[in-house]
């Protein structure tokens, strides 16, 4: 069997690799267009920043150590320039040179590219940069080292874009993000994504959102909005995000799909029987809402690269879909996400509901403990976890990945509350961060409370909820929200009285614990009553005390 | 509705807040023997060791504070000494003075006490210490403050034990750790525990396997073992495991099972249909064998304890039982298992596989990754995940975690492959422990490798096999397994030759990794091959290169 495989990164080098360990005696062929095969390209903002310092760090294998170990034939410098899919033949360009080499199966992982808006001057903005590979990341270093840039412009708050933000802080320049979203980092919701932006603010990162650019003046040297405010800068990155590089795949006519996506079935296999696709270039299942989505992330990357190399040789495999768990640490805060979000489940149809909670990574009487911000969202009838956000120093890595493996387990919010984590005190608390999710959801999915959301709160007492803050009055006097009055939770049953019962009631306290535990007090007594979830610390989040602007 | 709740620690008294929260006007009564409720039990041994430094931290409520947010009747020094079932009634002793409580339902959440087996002169050793409460905290610093001891001894090497070695060697002690197992903390296997051995002895610990302490002599000053050995100590931890506090229980004929613990449906009831209980006192179903099991732990104790309400409240819950899951830190390793161990399944009939791996935590480009050993156990035919053990620095708590709820969803080695755990150089691989363990499993279960344990391959080599070892030339030179001849893996293939086709070939590199494609090439060429699973490095773990001793 003689195998084929465009793109020698990620998925491409996974497939290879496998293959050949399968088949000792296949002929695998891996043409990949950039001088470097297998590169960490998920390192490359650390190496601009100085944290990798070195360049080899990044090169995880070579040509010659994949031909001693694998016996793999690895071509760099070889683009593939066509398929010629009825003689199974790919027409490939070395340095100038075009040849021919037939295939039995090839095997597509082509990845993405960085997207470019149109934006007019952007020809001519010579400090303009995409990053995508080593020879991109280079390009940037030598930059900084020649110009010496004092102020960038990140274009995109998304993983790469704050990625790039904390790295080019970390070399000494004075950083501004734009984003055309309301918010940073929009796989997150807003809410979540507001304390990663206060993160950013603490480390003098300018922030801009809503806000589009349009055009370069000055060679670059001058970033223009949509609103028509500028700004100055030296280097400017443009990260705001990446499309499928399919053009190979279209040009031999295979099957796309949204945004020009290489569809593939559940065997990774596209349109023509012979050829399969994997990566950063197709279109795949999401494995929550089961709707066609463009995913591209190194760690389904990856697992895809190994399960075409089992399904060529013959074995039973099945891409399940991809719940799109990403991760990145800005300065001292990590931010994830796994499954949908707010946003996406919106416009699904699907019911859900919504819970935050903020709980500390480990005991709080172990000394270190960081609080995070969490978020669950569950189906509204079932239970049933959809998707799940997680922001804060410590424990998000865990929590997430905790939360995804009981995503793909199809576990309910019940489920959550009978996991069993180590505990012990430097890593945990008896009832863990996501048991503890777990029973908030489920005091919501069995009705013990009525939740309120943060962007619902001002509406609800604007139309003549009373919202009663039940923290101490210290607490109180530190920070509350419009119109709310104080009866601290442990005075609660006592001054019972003083509350209408005709009126809905709305409880609130720092992060939706006591509310809770006020509103079963007051359901029980006949009151109507909604607990706002995620209490005043998220609220405040969102609206800090001195803005109520930006959302 | 009048609940009893014997026990105010964990289960005791989430079971009481949450009955509260469900129940505005139940009466609930928590009697507590001791001073102290809901006192931070698993932060005893960090209090001694001054890393904790603050007692008032372990104390994480007090019965005013219950009182006042839940209006509980908490009542301190208030031992339950008998239990009228009839007359469905408590006899309490508060401080001399006995009276009588009714219930309409009791719940028992009566804990563990340190086991203490027979040994001569242990009644006259006067700085003999168990550790279970606050005053027993209390009463060790006082002993250290005043005596300032300078050696101690710790008998019995599990979780507490190793614990309590931390922090005396923090306190500045010298200290001894006696353990009548073969190994350091039983809960784990031996190969892996070894590891955690090496810690200690990094740190000057002393550690006594397969001895048993069987006298004391001048006061506790001298320890003696079972083979006659004697040990000066000014200090002596006891810390041989807890069995069922189940006295109460036993006197009112309540059904009791192995360990003397109390018998419970799914239900957590126990033989009398009003009397339920939790926590370390009872007898439960482990979660993976099914088989009747006493797993003392906090996480578990608390989810039962607000379980409990829960089914008294008029839910429907089912305690599905116990995982086991549990960790410690010892020094700068930590060492978790989760599941079932290699013993018990040795003596349970379910046939099963052991992979051995050693990973990084994160990306190795990005700075400050570390190795771990992992251990997976799953059943032969169906690839079912039956348990796992990790040791490591970093990244123990999250892999056992999310390994901990994959056995939760009775996921098999496959599901662990598709798992997708969040990626970020700082945080991970793109090819994540648990996915790299889910894939050597997988080639386990599908017979694309026959691996053979640290255990068997010396024995195999008596025997006949041929062991090479794979690894580069220097990585031989400095030490490999007694017998192995070095072919470097980039050299196999060219060398193939020198095989014999008719002897069987044991192929060992460093973790396990190029033995494995070793084995792919060989056995694709005809060989009769077995890889050593977990490499030189287990086993080198287990039998360091100047000793063979203690297995």
């Amino acid at each position: 069997m003689k195998i084929v495989i465009v793109g020698g990164v990620a998925g491409g080098m996974s497939a290879a690799t496998r293959l050949r360990r399968l088949n000792e005696d296949a002929e695998i062929i891996v043409l990949e267009r950039g001088p470097y095969v297998s590169f960490a390209n998920c390192g490359l903002p650390y190496y601009i920043g100085g944290v990798i310092k070195d360049r080899s760090k990044l090169l995880v294998q070579t040509a010659e150590k994949l031909y001693d170990r694998f016996r793999l034939d690895v071509r760099t410098e070889s683009e593939a320039l066509k398929i010629d899919r009825q003689l199974q033949k790919v027409t490939i360009n070395h340095q100038g040179y075009l040849y021919d080499e037939r295939y039995d199966k090839l095997i597509l992982s082509t990845g993405a590219k960085p997207m470019v808006p149109p934006m007019k001057g952007s020809r001519e903005a010579d400090n303009l940069y995409t990053l995508r590979d080593v020879p991109d990341a280079e390009r940037i270093v030598r930059m900084i080292e020649k110009n010496r840039p004092e102020r960038a412009a990140i274009i995109g708050a998304g993983f790469i874009g704050l990625e790039m933000a904390e790295n080019l802080y970390r070399r000494g320049l004075k950083v501004t993000v734009i984003e055309r979203a309301g918010q940073v980092l929009p796989p997150l919701d807003i809410e979540m994504a507001a304390a990663v932006e206060q993160e950013l603010i603490s480390r003098d990162i300018q922030v801009l959102k809503g806000k589009t650019v349009t055009e370069f003046e000055n060679h670059g040297a001058t970033v223009i909005m949509d609103d028509g405010i500028k700004l100055e800068a030296d280097l400017t990155i443009l990260s705001v995000g990446v499309q499928p590089e399919s053009s190979l795949a279209d040009d031999a006519g295979l099957e796309l799909g949204m945004r020009h996506a290489i569809i593939v079935n559940d065997q990774l296999q596209t349109s023509d029987p012979n050829i399969y696709a994997i990566g950063d270039a197709i279109s795949i299942r999401h494995f929550v809402s089961g709707a066609a989505a463009v995913i591209p992330l190194a760690s389904p990357a990856n697992r895809q690269g190994r399960m075409v190399a089992d399904i060529l040789s013959g074995m039973e495999r099945h891409y399940a879909g991809t719940l799109g768990t990403s991760i990145v640490r800005v300065f001292d805060q990590a931010a994830a996400v796994t499954g949908l979000n707010e946003k996406q489940l919106r416009s699904s149809g699907i019911t859900y509901e919504t819970v935050h909670t903020s709980p500390y990574d480990h005991a709080t009487y172990y000394p270190g403990s960081k609080s995070m911000q969490l978020k669950l969202l569950f189906e509204s009838q079932t239970g049933q976890l959809l998707g799940a956000q997680a922001v804060g120093a410590q424990g998000v890595d865990k929590t997430i990945d905790v939360l995804s493996t009981a995503i793909k387990a199809k576990m309910t919010v019940h489920d959550l509350t009978e996991l069993e984590l180590a505990y012990a005190p430097p890593f945990n608390s008896a009832k863990s961060p996501v048991n503890l999710l777990g029973y908030a959801s489920q005091n919501v999915l069995e009705h013990e409370v009525d939740s309120i959301q943060w962007s619902e709160v001002d509406k609800e007492t604007h139309e003549g909820s009373l919202l009663i803050d039940v923290r101490t009055e210290s607490e109180y006097d530190q920070g509350t929200i419009p119109g709310a009055i104080n009866i601290p939770l442990d005075n609660l049953r006592e001054r019972i009285d003083e509350l209408p019962k005709h009126r809905e009631i709305i409880v609130t306290c720092q992060v939706g614990l006591r509310g809770y535990l006020a509103a079963r007090i007051l359901s029980q007594k006949g009151y109507k009553v909604k607990n706002l979830d995620g209490g005043y610390k998220l609220y405040s989040t969102v609206f800090p005390a001195t803005s109520k602007e930006g959302v």
